[in-house]
């Protein structure tokens, strides 16, 4: 049995919670935040505190804390020698006070407070000073079903910033799409196999091999009517950035350097 | 049983031959295409034929052929006064020669010859000039268990366009994740279950709901690491727009209006 100290209320925290909660071989013995009020709905399942003075024992203490706050809460702890680990995509492994013994235990998706999680979807990232705890946190992503990497910290914030493209961004861009169709009246319900497809596609295949479309097949009339039709300045710059990008990738350049700023696509002999 | 006539060999064309095949209220009476070559293993299953004089007599003509041939191939068409569809998402409904009845026949889907498609997955967008046309294209997509929408022809052009954001684009950000993280030796694995997770977040919440990060909550320390992170300056270029296109749908405007030139960050009045 792996006894835990969470401290935190936020997404990644209370999904933990949750999953760590129906696990047989973990136990969470106490439930640290801040601010009491968001965590006393739970003070019949485990022991709360908002008081850092006051926490338990444990094997581990996971700081599922905000980036800003990991350094500043890793220095208050009121002990030394034990094993101390934040779960945030960024924060370097040292940022954590020495005191402690020091690692990462870092979960590769998107958190929502409404959304249930799987934690078989969801990777985790770990990273000890001590190479002897890295078992601990083997056991403690296994005992969640989720695969487990170990990564250090410059290859886990480069995952942090891959995130940022295949998340963040990648919802901008449904994001307009559905702008777009809305404009015309267009029931955004449509696009969703799409969507998913897309995604599915490379589970399978490399992005590389898995990319179609005018900007890959060089197909100018199409690119050339698709920006005519855009009516937002900001996303016809997206869709030539993007466009230019994938025929880089794929040695089928034919916007011109400056059409970013022109606003004009060319044939151009192809150089590469 | 609806007797069809199916014109093409390419994805689209191979995709719509095996799920007719394997529909029990579907006719695939023949089959052509300009070169014989790509058809001729399917001679013991179906008429084939290279020329369009010998086309029989069917209930559709579906003409699943590239945009550039659509037109020309449905002036060579021996006869009028039949159905006759295309198959593409940005060709018009007139381009098709006018002397037989026109109209669309539009899967918003990615097809590669490899991978099988599950038509429950491809939404048909159709369209007929001839209103009475349009309850057969129903039952054309319906036997194939494929979910259909009533499109017009500005509506496809405009669907057309998001579908390159939601695939061909969003696949583009997947490529450039896999780029960077490959470049620190970082296993692609790790960023497939988000790939998953952002695309199914959004059949149910909306894109503007399900949008979280650095971007978003305007975290500027993380904005400006990832920009030092990245290598390429074409990598760069793409992380400011995006992030300049999510703070102005969720009105964090923080990023400078030239800063897609000048790489670099700085804080402003949000003046929104």
């Amino acid at each position: 049995m792996i006894s835990v100290v969470l401290l935190g209320a936020g997404n990644v925290a209370s999904h933990l919670y949750n999953a760590f909660s129906t696990s047989k071989t973990i136990k969470v013995t106490q439930w640290y935040n801040r601010s009491i009020g968001s965590i006393k709905s739970f003070k019949n399942s485990v022991a709360i505190t908002d008081n850092l003075k006051d926490l338990k024992d444990a094997d581990i203490y996971i700081l599922a804390l905000s980036d800003s706050s990991i350094s500043k809460v890793s220095q208050n702890l009121p002990f030394s020698g034990r094993f101390v680990v934040h779960t945030s995509g960024s924060v370097n492994i040292h940022d954590l006070d020495k005191k402690n013994t020091r690692g990462v235990f870092y979960p590769l998706q998107t958190f929502s407070k409404s959304a249930a999680i799987d934690f078989k979807n969801v990777p985790f990232c770990i990273e000890s000073e001590d190479k002897s705890k890295l078992k601990l946190l083997k056991e403690l992503a296994g005992s969640l079903g989720s695969p487990v990497y170990k990564i250090n910290t410059e290859q886990r914030q480069t995952l942090h910033l891959s995130a940022v493209f295949v998340n963040n961004f990648t919802n901008q861009l449904y994001r307009i799409a559905h702008e777009i169709s809305d404009s015309k009246s267009i029931n955004f319900e449509i696009l969703k196999p799409l969507i998913s497809e897309t995604a599915n596609k490379v589970q399978e295949l490399s992005p590389y091999m898995a990319q179609t479309g005018p900007a890959k097949r060089n197909d100018l009339k199409t690119i050339k009517r698709h920006l005519k039709q855009l009516e937002k300045e900001e996303h016809k710059e997206l869709y030539k950035l993007l466009t230019k990008s994938i025929q880089k990738t794929h040695g089928t350049s034919t916007l011109r350097q400056d059409s970013v700023q022109a606003n004009s696509v060319t044939k151009k002999r192809n150089d590469k």
